[in-house]
């Protein structure tokens, strides 16, 4: 069965709230027993982004940081003309930085710089409850 | 067989105009007759980008409006110097935002969140034909 | 076996520096012998960048040049401030574009636009040798 599939419950703290995922997502793939092929790390929702980083404290506020300053909370999105939800931002944010990341695997774990690590970046305004999908395929 | 790949059809008007591509794209997983795995979903050539985005007319008018903030239409850069075809903002458009999505797949449909939509957008100046390659890879 | 997985390797000149990986990809996935399905090229490491992109010199010059604009080298970043190692932007920057891309796969090939190459982007500030994993599955 070349499929494995598994998720991730996280409790975000809201807006620029990051959280490490390679060691959740290592165990994922070495209980699915496949030795090579990829692994994809998604998050349902549309104000939440995955990808890769070097995980520390110093790029866990640069990154939310400079993601306000090309995306401003308070400009006035049409967004939020039109809904009054105050997040235009967040959108943005996430659909540029995407929902998702993909990560070759080899001898069953995701293949990764020493530096670098699978995040979550909550990009809404407020805490959440977020489900990532995690799927592996090889052999 | 594991891999179904189809094709989508786009016209689109021009620089900024987005098309929801999540109805396409949930029929073909629905075809592939595939119940786990991944969705691929890919524009075919460097001035359009595939994502996943709140699918509402203000984010549909505040993400062209942003990239063209961040990547300004008028700046004289390098590709416009040597090749006059005025649409160097496209190019680093739509490699900002990437060409292609990977969505996870469960019980035959995409996996995504209620308000999480998967979009086309067009980068280039004027109206193009576009091809979008969709590839369902599963069990 | 329907993976196959190879290595590129690249040495980089440093910041800025590019280059254009659709001929290294394409005989991978032609030595696959995987007529359909997906390939994805994944940089290791937490300051390159994969994308695609029309691969010519203006482009060359401004896909940086433009980085450097959004994510300029000289902000005090709390990276740098705690590591001392001066590429804060060259981490936001790999991980706003992204470490990775796939491509689908037809006919035994990436498909592609006429103008569109899938490139590898330097971000980190010195010369480096980098590891790019190609990972092809398909039938």
């Amino acid at each position: 069965m070349p499929t494995h599939q598994d998720r991730i419950a996280l409790s975000t703290a809201g807006h620029g709230d990051m959280h490490n995922l390679t060691d959740p997502v290592t165990t994922i793939v070495r209980d699915s027993e496949l030795h090579e092929g990829l692994v994809h790390v998604h998050n349902v929702g549309s104000t939440g982004a995955v990808g890769t980083i070097e995980f520390e404290p110093g790029l866990q506020e640069d990154l939310p940081d400079m993601l306000d300053e090309l995306f401003p909370p308070d400009k006035p999105y049409a967004h939020e003309q039109r809904w009054h939800d105050d997040n235009g931002h967040a959108h943005l944010q996430a659909t540029t930085l995407s929902p998702s990341v993909t990560v070759p695997v080899g001898e069953r774990a995701p293949i990764l710089g020493t530096w670098q690590q699978i995040f979550h970046l909550e990009c809404d305004t407020k805490p959440r409850e977020r489900t990532v999908i995690v799927t592996v395929r090889g052999d």
